[in-house]
């Protein structure tokens, strides 16, 4: 896929906000977390750990221990990833100088044959490679090689990139030269080895992507033999090896429920997808339409969010979408905005970037703080005080969120996901570009990328400059700047699925382009006098969900545009669980009282009073009462509150 | 307390079937089991441990291992308790004998010092005593004491009095003689250790009964330190103590709160509140009253089932009581019903056998498949077909309900309530009976125990036979045999909390007898002519639940008497999910057409059908429709379906 995350500035109301926090307190917060500067009540050791690593290669000796998970490497990985991303929009000598020192570290943890890990350098160098289903070392490698792409592509140097080649043909003469058994036990250097590909050429990379993808799940006895080799594990006695949690219960090709590990799941997928692109594998295609169509309409939360249960962070049974003990996993929203961005390219539908968009704005964001100083790593779609987080069936869903965790995978998701928000907003496919998301700022788009195989003569690149309203504004404004007369493109833009009469304008005139597969075609010579508008229809909206879906029998949730809402105690005197919404009211805006620029929602409904017995024949007392929800990216912002997505309604 | 369940005679329509169940059916069934003779798809090898032990005790040497769980010596012990309630309703020469032989088996497996546990015999006699926390020792020894009471009781045979006797002469060696450290991780041996005494009159029971109940939770290390010394457990490696689980988090007097696991909890305060009515102790029934508040006002559902959480098969938080992963442990029902009796003798007050008959009609009894065959081990309040006992968060929640269990507490639990249900139905305090639960039949009571300080010349005492039509009808009549001129006693007669309008009736005449605490104090002597009616409201109603139970927002449950209800798919057209009761409905009762005596409801209400996406901006599609509900105790006895006793309503 044709990569524009380079090619795009935000310059946005709502995400330039997102933009300066990642760039001046989430990088900067996590970076002091890794270096063990911060007490966040966890110690990470991550970078210690490679320091280390270094002692230990260069002077065969150490005084101190690995920390953390055995998967600590790939915070250290994540956070370069994302301030690569951050310095393409934000040029900073001193970060960028501080990574290049971390990128000298890493190079000095490399082992000479090119392995690079610091759990098994300090721990076990003589167990490398003995478990790949539960020691996550493919793992590491491959948020290290994202880490090199991304560096190598905002700053142009090599350093990383060739430290995590070393890694990549050592991983290729173990597994291809070799034929060395065995396949991840967490997917992630599959889609990692084909940017690594797309980076250097070097098709040692995508030999081994697809070697991963191919094998997977042929073998379903791998991880079990991988034990009766050599038992041991970095998480003590685990028991016999469950393979759907990996996906590895059936070929890949063969898949077509969504089950697992939710992370692991959509990190496969996406990289399916994109193997599927680049080989015109028509096998792996359908069945990544399978597990999307798994996804999107049997298990997925209204918010975007996945994966239904903690016990192995993972989907479950079709409709199964509990609210209180969700899981929702950070990091698996981002997955499936990596998955969805892979099927736009195998097929343009806009029931894909939909899903991004919903994931983004109700699973991503709402991980965050909104000060970004603290995640969450659950999204629970209902949280109850007393019981959420404490409850030893509620544990996991925590009321508010803690400043960093033992496993630290999502608030580095965050900040990567947030600066390349350019790579998932655009597409472009021939002359053709694609607006998914509608995240304002400048697209640059060159002859070279356009690549037409028309008139050469004429640049028919230039910028795209779009403006945003969302996700609290309606319109979209689209103005272009060709380098020469016109820009002769089409431009596509997603008809999002919440916007029921959509008017486009060019130039003041109210124009009907070709829709198809939920985007608007609209062709033509772009001037830079040319204005393209786009009228989305942001009334607010009650959305049903399907009567499989037990939890939700009888309520209803409020939309308004992309964003989710949902209803906290603090704005309705205290208590949620106690009311149901009049589903004929009429849905009023109104301006936050608390968060500049939101929008918040106002409905009519009952409160209902019970008596303090459990259970009585009264039937309860029904007052009148406004209920007023927030959007949920903004819940748990302003201490313990009952909160609910889904509320009852009369 | 004074134990009736030798005086009573059950004989009543709706119990009489159950205790021919039980004896035709469960007991034969389960013995067929307990010896290996029946193929139900679980190993038991109850008895033949026994078997093994005695042959390892006698020549030395065995060719077989222990097999099952460390307590399945329990599983003998209730199935010889059952039989004897069973023998005492039924007298059966030949299951008599097979008790005796079982017995003598039992006996020849005791150790010289008195020791029996085939566990520990046959495994690892070296172990003994060595972890309190998790080898059930204690509960094992607890629970074959209470099938040597109540076989002494019944045949007036003392063997395996005598066998217990020692074992329990062993035990206070140990615990109270050479002051051995520590108290049981499974309460049980506490409640039988008084009814050793009782049975008895050995001193040394009642006080190593005291000891166990006041050592609890004062040395809330003792669990740690005895791992400390011996680092070994049946179970695998399980991590440090969890205190609260076994309800040793603290002394026993500052305990408020139920928590851990449930059956664990109520057998200890059963054995509670047994102390403080013997010792008269204020401290202890302080702690038993504000137990059973929290059971009651903040952690019980409607249907009585405790625990709910398959995690710790326990209680959770105030207010936790989700409906589809309910634990509800049939076990845990019962040992409510244990301790609800005992606190009658505390402080009367109906609150407690309306929570006993509660949990009776609605936990104990859809336990058992209707035709006595197979049980529940949990039991869920809603049931969704592809994901009850499927999803990894629903494993425990079975749908149907399977021959067997690996830990088959449940089933045997059943059968020894249900022959001894005198014990629960009546009361006897000097010269007032009770009258609890209404199940039919014949309570003898002579002038011995009703220990009259009056005059002793005329015996007061004689039969009350009562009919009752529940659950179904709604007449109760009582009627006396004096053994003298009249029977001078009180009758006291709960007045349910489900009656609204209770009359009662004397020989026609509506009286209005003292009401105390929902007991109806009807003085007075009763002859052979008199005739006590009482007409119970037994319209059906709808039961509203407190608004901080988040499950049931915007919900209700039918009820009918004792009995609640619940809506099956098979009775409306395949679904529930879908289904909202209009509250304003008249409730119907209608005959069962598949279960003879059994009344169904049937009410107004709306089925909303919503198309195949996961979330729709459309209003589902209402239509009007009736909504069929069946007693919750009859339900899955009719193959896989939608089951919810809290449905929406409008």
């Amino acid at each position: 896929m044709k990569d524009l995350f380079k090619n795009f500035k935000v310059d946005d109301p709502f995400f330039n906000g997102y933009e300066q926090l990642v760039k001046n307190v989430v990088i900067p917060y996590q970076e002091e977390i890794l270096h063990d500067r911060e007490d966040v009540g966890e110690k990470s050791q991550a970078i210690g750990n490679f320091e280390l690593a270094v002692k230990k290669l260069e002077s065969g000796d150490i005084d101190q221990e690995f920390y953390g998970m055995v998967f600590q490497d790939s915070d250290v990985a994540k956070w370069l990833e994302a301030a690569a991303y951050s310095l393409q929009l934000f040029p900073d000598r001193d970060l960028e100088q501080r990574c290049d020192e971390l990128i000298d570290l890493i190079g000095r943890a490399q082992w000479e044959d090119g392995y690079l890990n610091t759990y098994f350098t300090l721990k076990s160098p003589d167990l490398r490679w003995t478990n790949l289903q539960l020691a996550h070392e493919l793992y590491c490698a491959g948020h290290m090689m994202e880490a090199a792409v991304a560096y190598y592509d905002v700053t142009g140097k090599e350093e990383l990139l060739n430290i995590m080649s070393r890694m990549g043909e050592h991983m290729y003469d173990r597994f291809i030269t070799k034929k060395a058994e065995g396949y991840p036990g967490h997917p992630e250097v599959e889609l990692a080895l084909l940017r690594m590909y797309q980076a250097t050429g070097n098709d040692h990379f995508k030999i081994l992507a697809d070697h991963f993808i191919d094998v997977r799940g042929v073998d379903t006895k791998f991880y079990d033999k991988e034990r009766e080799k050599k038992d041991w594990s970095p998480w003590g006695n685990t028991g016999p090896a469950n393979y759907e949690y990996s996906q590895a219960h059936q070929p890949v090709r063969e898949q077509k429920d969504a089950v697992g590990h939710a992370v692991r799941a959509v990190y496969l997928y996406a990289a399916m997808a994109e193997a599927a692109l680049m080989n015109d594998d028509e096998g792996l295609k359908e069945s990544c339409k399978a597990l999307w169509k798994s996804i999107e309409n049997k298990r997925m939360y209204v918010t975007g969010a996945i994966g239904s249960a903690y016990e192995g962070e993972s989907f479950t049974e079709d409709y199964h979408l509990p609210n209180d003990t969700a899981y929702g996993e950070t990091c698996a929203a981002i997955g499936l905005i990596f998955f969805g961005r892979r099927m736009l390219e195998l097929d343009i539908n806009s029931k894909y970037s939909d899903v991004m968009e919903r994931a983004l704005y109700n699973s991503v964001l709402p991980g965050m703080q909104l000060d970004g100083s603290k995640f969450f790593y659950v999204n629970p779609l209902e949280s109850i005080p007393g019981i959420s987080g404490k409850s030893v069936t509620h544990k996991h869903a925590l009321p508010t969120r803690p400043n960093w965790f033992a496993c630290a995978c999502c608030p580095p998701n965050v900040a990567r996901l947030l600066p390349s928000i350019g790579r998932y907003a655009w597409g472009l496919k021939e002359n053709i570009v694609f607006s998914h998301l509608f995240v304002g700022g400048v697209l640059d788009i060159d002859q070279g990328q356009l690549g037409s195989r028309e008139n050469q003569e004429v640049d028919k690149g230039g910028t795209i400059k779009l403006e945003s309203g969302l996700p609290f504004g309606h319109e979209l404004r689209y103005s272009f700047e060709p380098y020469g007369e016109e820009m002769s493109i089409t431009l596509a833009i997603r008809m999002p699925y919440w916007s029921e009469n959509t008017i486009i304008r060019r130039d003041g005139q109210v124009i009907h382009p070709l829709v198809k597969d939920g985007y608007a075609y609209i062709q033509g010579g772009f001037t830079k006098d040319t204005i393209l508008t786009v009228d989305l229809d942001l009334r607010p909206k009650m959305v049903y969900s399907n009567s499989k879906i037990a939890s939700n029998s009888n309520k209803l949730a409020l939309v308004c545009g992309p964003l989710v809402y949902c209803a906290e105690g603090v704005d309705n005197k205290g208590h949620v669980l106690n009311l149901s919404i009049n589903k004929d009211s009429v849905i009023e805006k109104v301006k936050s009282p608390d968060f500049e620029g939101v929008i918040n929602l106002k409905v009519m409904g009952l409160v209902r009073e019970t008596g303090g017995a459990l259970y009585s024949f009264d039937q309860p007392r029904e007052r009148e009462t406004e209920i007023n929800l927030i959007p949920y990216y903004t819940w748990s912002n302003r201490g313990l509150n009952e909160m609910r997505v889904w509320l009852p309604y009369i």
